[in-house]
């Protein structure tokens, strides 16, 4: 039955888990394996190490430890879609071995992302590079394209090279770019690969179209509505579902993501340390908090 | 008299010395250490682990092991100026404490590069807790300024307090912006702060100004010519070197740099493994070379 599981393709809601770090900068593993088991709880799957979750100001050894954390934490690592793409060869495939070895459903791939402007070629060089060094049939690599962020897009020419050389290896994308059209591309030019929205906003909509589902910073906080949506999004209320996610999505838009994130937890567990940022984020002033609140409370959502 | 040396700051011609690697990709150090060698015997200090020297495609065991091999190699450490910001305060915080370990003259230090937009409060702290953490008065940093590829400028504001932070520990900056007003500011408002140039285009210009020197891609292949101007920028002629530098710049600036670069030195040693770049990059096509001699040579630079 576990096998079973294993072999299912991860689908539905995914949060990219904030990380949770002590006074002294380190993550705090003990925090993070509880704020994920809160979050599994809610039908919500795992993606550490995105960019909520500071996961490229985390060291390889530092993320290679809160797996083995999720791990022995009795998480089901089946529906963990761990981030292991770094600036380096070595590292991403030493990270992505070490998530395929604690089991993670899937890794959740960035391209290095220091050069700007590489060609198609060089990226499906990174891609591949990394794939025949883990050489590990269950490698399940979902691409990570966010160009806004990383500053070097994932182009359709390069998915479908990747995808006829490496079948079942590279499976699946999260779309951070927030361009219907270019998700929409996807799934009618590659049928059977998983489009992840990374925002709900548009998760009705490539719920309607096949899509896998939605991988998204505010499944931190409002992920149990996220995972209302993938259930009922063929229901006649479905629109009413995707109205208010999006409310919540607007009301947070003015506000440092991550920062204000931690806030709401750090609300919502009386932890304080929950608000704790790594250089170069820096954590919500109070202000910015009092305004988000009112914000929150003005679109429906008292905190 | 080597202590004395070692209390020096850098100035002059640095190289970011370009990285070979062997046919698995790994870094080939006998080849990188015989490399550094010949440029410092041209009188060009090493800047390892810059842009051009793919520094951010090599892991941080990598970077270290690197600099052992150029230690134990007999090289003057008091020249090196390493690269050592990478986007984890843990990662840059390693290689920076193995840096002054080593005798490095200098830290070449990028900010935390993968999230934009930044604060320069996030940027400070970034700095301010490496140096915390450093915890070496050895510590000397170089701030590097390349807001085109990083996406995370350094601004004024956020040097000069960094200036007043941590006097003697921050002591200039490699600017790669290519913006002479940038570089004049710098001058201007921050006495005894050494500028770098990223461009030898702009050497005589800021060497006029009082700035420190020039780190440039082009000092492994062309760096002799750079350390000639920077001996003899008061004489009547430092015209004509500048604008050989500038012809020889402008002669390169069609072709994939970094590739360019290594097939160029490929050439002059006749060892065709220093083609070979890391994914993202891609190696210089054949016809790419042939055109990038052919430019060369009319520029007045027989390949």
């Amino acid at each position: 039955m576990a096998a079973a599981i294993k072999d299912e393709r991860i689908r539905g809601v995914l949060a990219p888990v904030l990380t949770p770090f002590d006074r002294d900068l380190n993550p705090d593993t003990k925090r993070f394996v509880a704020f994920s088991r809160v979050l599994t709880q809610l039908g919500i799957g795992l993606a550490p190490f995105g960019t909520t979750s500071e996961g490229n100001s985390l060291s390889v050894e530092e993320k290679m430890a809160l797996l083995d954390a999720l791990a022995a934490g009795g998480i089901d690592m089946g529906r963990v879609m761990a981030g292991t793409g770094t600036c380096s060869l070595p590292d991403t495939v030493r990270l992505t071995k070490h998530a395929v070895a604690v089991g993670c459903g899937g890794a959740l791939m960035l391209p290095p992302f220091y050069y700007k402007g590489v060609p198609d070629e060089g990226l499906f060089r990174a891609y591949a590079s990394v794939i025949e060094r883990v050489a590990d049939s269950r490698l399940r690599i979902y691409l990570y394209h966010f160009p806004k962020q990383s500053g070097v897009p994932l182009s359709l020419p390069l998915i479908e090279r990747l995808l006829k050389a490496f079948p079942g290896i590279v499976v699946g994308i999260k779309d951070s770019s927030g361009e219907i059209a270019n998700m929409e591309a996807m799934r009618k030019a590659f049928p059977g690969f998983d489009v992840f929205t990374g925002t709900e906003a548009l998760g009705l909509r490539m719920l309607r179209q096949g899509g896998a589902g939605i991988i998204s910073a505010n499944a931190n906080v409002n992920g149990a509505a996220m995972v209302e949506l993938v259930r009922r999004w063929r229901d006649p209320d479905a629109e009413t579902l995707q109205e208010a996610l999006t409310a919540f999505r607007v009301a947070m838009q003015d506000f440092p993501l991550i920062a204000a994130l931690k806030a709401l937890v750090a609300r919502a567990t009386g932890d304080q340390a929950w608000r704790i940022t790594r250089p170069p984020l820096v954590d919500l002033t109070l202000e910015a908090e009092d305004a988000m609140v009112r914000r929150l409370e003005k679109a429906g959502f008292p905190v």
